[in-house]
């Protein structure tokens, strides 16, 4: 066992040993979730706080039932009705949720490296829930388990990474868990989405869907986040949909056990044709089941309780 | 034992037998909460999820503590900040909450069908906690639970329910619950909330409500739902109070053993005067503590624990 | 172990033996947090609800992290869509949450005396979270354990609460449990805050702020809460913090041991000056971190459970 980490704040800082301990530690969590009781007590009596500043429930979710299955104590922290209303500070609204004996906080916020300022003044574990477009570490690590897990290995595996990468945390982290793991990574999209400076990350870049596509084993789909673009990116959702949607002759290019992931939530009709999605290339969901697996292992290893039973 | 279902969607497909095997184990469950320590381990290491796309503190919170004292993981997931605002059907939505290795679904609709929709693709267990004006089959087995405990049995005990049977799910699911076990069932209220055709179902209408009331041995009184009634289906709420609202003098023409029932949140002095409400006919917040009961039945009956301990 | 209460509803009811009971009984408490298993079982399967019809996120954590560890089954019910929005009373809610067989329940309300009115007709045991402007006893609870841990007793000690005491539960709460337990108490702030009326609790009053100051042991800052002030009760948080905050030069009239506290959020730079937060005199997430072990104290004493092992 490789992990040496207080914190799990970017994929950025791990090395390829300790990546490759926390997929290892999930394999062993997911066997967890698939008992008839799906509880270990790795984790009895710690407090982990689910601290999320920007709302987002799937993800909340999938944290807080990783953190029951470890027989911890979860709290839910929103900013809604918080101290923020009444003007506290990020660091003192984070040192008063570690006085409460915290052992691990989780924070998803819409400032990049919020995760990281907190990890300078907390002696509780943190870890990185989303931090604006810049990471969002267990979703890149549930992808490349899912990945390891259908393909065997990463190393050399040639993996699409299509639509929105500017504003994506997604993005960011999969490059960097990919990359690390000695996969081949191509990124497509419109070009006001993926920029040309992306090439420094040792990825291929193209804005020709059908050349991102050909040959590939995996194509990760980003969603088209509305939400985030402050301005039109691109004309509209239909010309995004006809340019770069997955579609059945565009999946035809790639090698014929090519496997389609999707952070979800899909839409229908626009990354994705509704038939795609629900055939039996697609491990979408199989991405939600794996979410609970590595964000059991990313608790279970920060709090350095690698020497109990699991 | 005669528990066969894999999912509790609706009274209407249940028989006497699977509605006795309910009350039965809930009598078991009733028990538990009367307990020093109200717990039961027969759930422990399951995951259930509360899916309220429409709010419901009451129904949630008694289902959340329903699990909790079967000693499962619960997990609450509303519709407010949850995907759907970002336009994911209710399919996919249910599809997720499955993958996170849900053993029981417990969904809150305002749409008609949305639990049978869901058993239909999920392999998990569904239990419909109310599907907009069509059932609300936990509330109806709470209510004959209730009914049975204080009348020993339901055979032929004359049953009135008062109000707004129109746009009710407890009187739809009421109505299924009682006639099956053989109860005489009176509907009354204004004529635009009581059709003609609840005759069908065996009940007999009446817009009487002296003649309702005559040897009634258990009074369901319906909340008047001004949220679910697009256009006004009564003069006023003082003229519905004064039409069919329960009094002393009303009261006097029930059996003299008769209980009143409601489903609660109550409206003192519109369907009930407040004295009755409060005095020792009222059995409404027994109806409550037997709802945790009945809950508990629900979740271990479709689970298929029967064998495990109480 | 002289505690006799069912409830916990006010400071002002309590004997000097009856807080020092749950001193003392915080005091073990604290010990399990510092575990590293933070969890004891002295109310499991006891059933808990956090009702908190005015929102207040860190008392309501700090209850719920302190019920998880006593590992009692915890709801929380708060009045956001919630029955009371279909006209419910506070009454019938409030036993509707007893009918759930809750053990306690915890209540937060802006109506002063709303605990008291629950406990009249509740068989559950009830907590104060905070009732108005009229007490918040754990608060208080807290603050007392926290300068007994630091100065040893409470008796004869010079304490100095400044700021807006007219408005302030804390305030009222704190003056209660000081006076009981004989400290000397000192109240300081704009002459519109703090009316010379308080000296009838046996405190003194000045709005000289290095007279109030000067020789004290301890000294409590109040926050400056826009929210419950109407009217402008001074004319600018500018003045305010000239007149009124806590400065280096005004810190050195105090003890040069004393201790600065505060029921947080902090207002940087306006009660506080921010240096002075984050100094080795503030024990202001101490305070917090206390705040668990006084609510176990309190939910543990007031459900009799005294005989079970902490």
């Amino acid at each position: 066992m490789s992990w040496n980490q207080k914190h799990l704040l970017d994929i950025e800082g791990l090395s390829a040993q300790e990546l490759t301990a926390v997929l290892d530690t999930a394999r062993e969590f997911k066997a967890v979730g698939e008992r008839d009781i799906k509880k270990t007590p790795a984790l009895q009596g710690k407090t982990v706080v689910n601290f999320f500043v920007e709302p987002s429930t799937r993800t909340r979710v999938s944290f807080e039932l990783s953190a029951k299955r470890l027989s911890a104590d979860i709290i839910n922290f929103s900013a809604d009705a918080s101290s923020f209303q009444k003007g506290e500070s990020l660091k003192d609204t984070a040192r008063n949720l570690e006085a409460l004996n915290a052992d691990i906080i989780i924070i998803r916020h819409k400032a990049p490296g919020a995760p990281h300022f907190l990890s300078r003044f907390l002696d509780s574990h943190v870890i990185n829930a989303g931090d604006g477009a810049h990471e969002h570490p267990t979703q890149a690590l549930l992808d490349v388990f899912t990945i390891r897990e259908k393909k065997k290995a990463i190393n050399n595996l040639n993996v699409t990474i299509l639509g929105d990468i500017l504003y994506s945390r997604v993005a960011r982290s999969n490059i960097w868990a990919l990359r690390k793991l000695g996969a081949n990574v191509t990124l497509c999209g419109p070009s006001t989405l993926v920029p040309r400076i992306f090439e420094e990350t040792g990825c291929r870049v193209t804005y020709d869907i059908e050349e991102a596509l050909e040959g590939a084993d995996v194509i990760n789909l980003l969603r088209i986040q509305h939400e985030r673009q402050r301005k039109t990116m691109f004309p509209s959702i239909g010309e995004y949909s006809r340019l770069f949607g997955l579609n059945r002759s565009r999946l035809a290019l790639t090698k014929p056990d090519a496997i389609i992931m999707h952070p979800g939530p899909i839409n229908r009709g626009v990354e994705i044709e509704s038939e795609i999605a629900d055939g039996d290339r697609a491990v979408i969901l199989e991405q939600v089941t794996n979410g609970i697996a590595v964000r059991m292992a990313a608790l279970y290893l920060v709090s350095g309780c690698q020497n109990k039973n699991i």
